[in-house]
């Protein structure tokens, strides 16, 4: 009965690698927890590199500086 | 002032079902818990079924093996 | 599969209005979406007055004036 | 290591007002808390106005009625 | 850089348990994503097994039916 | 209208501190965006040490390791 919710900057990743994260983050909480993986719920939010910030400024600005 | 967020795949919902689940979680809210309708926050997320995960699966592929 | 997050502030919320909160949200999701009752899931956060802004200031110092 | 959700609607605000939002919020956390900028999450989602509800009503109807 | 909000039923999960979730969620997004583990943050929520529901009723009812 | 979360470790930011935020984050997102900040809600939740991860351990953990 987990619910997880994993955000990560929209870089194109592509359908099978949320496939197989959705797959290991259910596997994980079954094996860790005994979480039965029928009702474990993933939601996997995109979000573009102008709305994330870190350190004070986006990561579109930090990719640009080479950080 | 409650603030309630509800997640859903993104199935072609309506703006009028939108509109009729924003009325009703607020309506729900303030008859059983008498809070303020006008205060009441509702965000609906629309999620890609690419995105969402659930038994191991994303919903797209539940959906092609007829789940 | 809807997932539903309502934040409300700790007021001494019974059990069985949070049931009933749960029982009702359950039964609009499914009338006005068609959306599966078995694998809905509401999660209630009861969060301190003190943690809880509006209008720039906590709802704790709210009250307190009368607000 | 603060983690920051902020939901707004979705107006045309600009890549130079989100960077600013992000530094903005990021100073503020490190000034009162005295939390280390470099390790600061800011995610701004931008939310549809059909999709955000308030009042028992959709944002979209609510400028519509010149609310 | 990813953020992971896990939530599960307040049951007792141990501190050693949580531990080896984190660490495990963590690795799985720099194997399959290639995410930088020093920037990922995970965070746990345990929710009361009244405050959640599933299927129309608190976790709480569901148990003492032994469903 | 906007809506803001906050997560930080719960590490006795005293009642004062959160007001003082969320004071902050609100004249912030009026004098940045133009938002109205009688209708900004703030929800500041403190995370156990326990239950927040970064690169790939607990909080708990890392401090005990002085990093």
């Amino acid at each position: 009965m987990p619910f997880v919710n994993i955000k990560i900057t929209k870089d194109g990743v592509t359908t099978a690698q949320k496939a197989k994260l959705i797959e290991g983050v259910t596997t994980l909480l079954a094996d860790l927890l005994g979480k039965n993986p029928q009702s474990t719920v993933v939601i996997i939010d995109e979000v573009d590199t102008d709305n994330w910030g870190i350190g004070g400024e986006t990561v579109t600005s930090r990719r640009h500086k080479g950080k």
